[in-house]
């Protein structure tokens, strides 16, 4: 049997121990199950759970609700656990993305019981893979009622600034066709294959749109993150298929964004298969300006689609703030500061009025 | 039990038996066993059996000693079969690739008892797969003596004209990297497909050399039969492979080629994998010429690699003649016009002296 899991810890060694209940995306079960256990001991919470989905509110009356959320679930094992400090350091899978942020949630949950607004916490599952699997959108389905809010802080890695809004994202398939011909008399036929050359040439001269929204400035990105074509060794052959990923500034619709990628491959077979929106970054709405003003700093656009635009799309307004560099999400090396999660924790214990 | 092959049918009727014994590579010892039980009963012959190769021998003590060599094998199955007469053709799987040459082969074999010149006749096991498996191959290592004669037939599909030589073929790689970053942030990344576009624009700019060797024109083919390339769906790719086929004329040699190749893509990474040298068409030698004179016509260039090539580097002259158009030859509707299968036999049997 796992010990239970102690929230009595400093945040640092609670993140330790979390980062060390091993939760690749579909095994969260553990680590669910340890959390739920150790909010279950926390008087002033209402604790229920959904799947390996955890949610603890407060109910104080408050004039305010804020919804405080992190995802358990962590990107395939790289030869990187258990947990390492080394100096200013914590190393381990999950170090960064994202569970420093929920050892902050898990802090600020079993040790603020008069927050200043009323707080809902989840800690859900499946973050990492197929949105069908995402705890918030299985909770969004099942229990609307408990992602209410005036806003969301999502507490993925952000290098403790805020981070607004985020882009959207879109896959499409470009795709050339030919016809077939045995490679001896490669002229009868027409290769598909060569016919890409210019698909990747027009790719390749992309030039990114970096516009401002909200005082906030994107970067834009089309890319191919996929090619294959071919039959066999001596086949001439008729058909081959590029995957692009255009990532978009969230000043554009999710038409928006289909309408610009079939123009650029106009004259092409173009097939748009996947299309999240974007999210403005909404730092006009009071609650996140508020809470922008008490974080202190400047906030930076979010490049990366995360839940904060599910939470956009409900209405709420959100914003991602947490320790560690996003940019070390997924890598087998990746690490946070320790000052960084001690910050977290006392920035936002401070402004939820705790001591 | 399947009934005996029964060699006193027409050429015809035969081609439709031995059709209809399905022989996909590597499957082949249903139609061995029918051969071999079918040659064993020919006075005239000796017989030995290797693997799945079939060899029949006359020993009358000749000047002149003739290969004449058909493979028993084909591609996979394509609901093609079993055969079906329409008409003035007969179709199915194998027909013309090359159960139609085959059937000419034990026509011969059985009803030449006193050819004007030895023959030794070869029915062979995976000429359509690797060449570890082919039967002439294994055969040109465990009794090289077998293969040795001053003059070789293979009855591939030639339209019942002579093909003489036959061009090289080599494979390569050609690879382009760059490095990795998550698409959201794909400006801190560098593209590998996107600079396969140069490599594919050289491609579609080739112009194809059409020597002439001996009197035949042949014609060059440079080509992408591969491309691949991608990490993931959210990952700037850091590699891209394109693998090239190489079809040379035989007037350039293996080391010839591969620096042609490695000229081409100059300034990419480039790995030969594979490279098969032509046959020279061979027409001035004298037991070649001889038999062009007998069958009349003009002799074609083979542009597709055969074991032309490796009777050839065993120093044996050799052509290709058989029925059958050669550009039917693994398609999903092969036939072969039954008139030219009579015409194959009834010249092969006049040169060979026969009534």
């Amino acid at each position: 049997m796992r010990p239970p899991l102690d929230l009595a810890v400093d945040v640092v060694t609670l993140t330790e121990h979390l980062v060390d209940i091993e939760s690749v995306s579909r095994n969260e079960q553990a680590i669910a199950d340890a959390v739920e256990q150790s909010l279950q001991g926390v008087g002033h919470l209402t604790v229920t759970r959904h799947g390996n989905t955890v949610v603890a509110r407060t109910d104080l009356g408050r004039g305010e609700r804020v919804v405080i959320a992190g995802h358990l679930d962590t990107v395939p094992l790289n030869d990187n656990l258990p947990s390492r400090r080394e100096g200013d350091l914590l190393h381990g899978l999950g170090t960064c993305d994202m569970k420093a942020g929920d050892a902050v949630i898990l802090k600020i949950a079993a040790t603020v019981p008069q927050p200043n607004r009323d707080v809902t916490f989840i800690l859900y599952e499946a973050e990492e893979i197929d949105t069908a699997f995402n705890g918030l959108n299985l909770l969004s389905q099942s229990n609307p009622e408990l992602l209410v809010g005036d806003f969301a802080i999502l507490m993925e890695p952000s290098n403790g600034v805020v981070e607004a809004g985020c882009q959207g994202t879109l896959r499409a398939e470009v795709r050339t066709t030919g016809s077939r011909a045995h490679s001896a008399r490669s002229w009868m036929g027409d290769n598909a294959i060569h016919k890409v050359a210019a698909v990747l040439a027009r790719l390749d001269g992309y030039q990114a749109r970096t516009p401002d929204i909200d005082g906030l400035t994107y970067h834009e990105g089309l890319n191919a993150v996929f090619v294959s074509g071919g039959v066999a060794g001596n086949v001439i052959p008729d058909e081959c298929l590029v995957e692009v990923n255009f990532r978009y500034a969230p000043d554009r619709s999710e038409e928006e964004a289909e309408s610009f990628v079939t123009d650029f491959f106009d004259g092409y077979d173009v097939r748009v298969t996947d299309n999240a929106p974007g999210a403005r970054p909404g730092l006009d709405v009071p609650a996140a300006k508020a809470f922008v003003e008490a974080i202190g700093g400047e906030p930076n656009p979010k490049f990366g689609w995360t839940d904060v635009a599910r939470f956009t799309s409900l209405g709420v307004p959100a914003v991602n703030y947490g320790p560690g560099d996003p940019l070390l999400a997924h890598r087998q090396d990746e690490h946070v500061p320790i000052a960084q999660i001690e910050d977290c924790e006392r920035v936002l214990r401070a402004w939820l009025g705790g001591v």
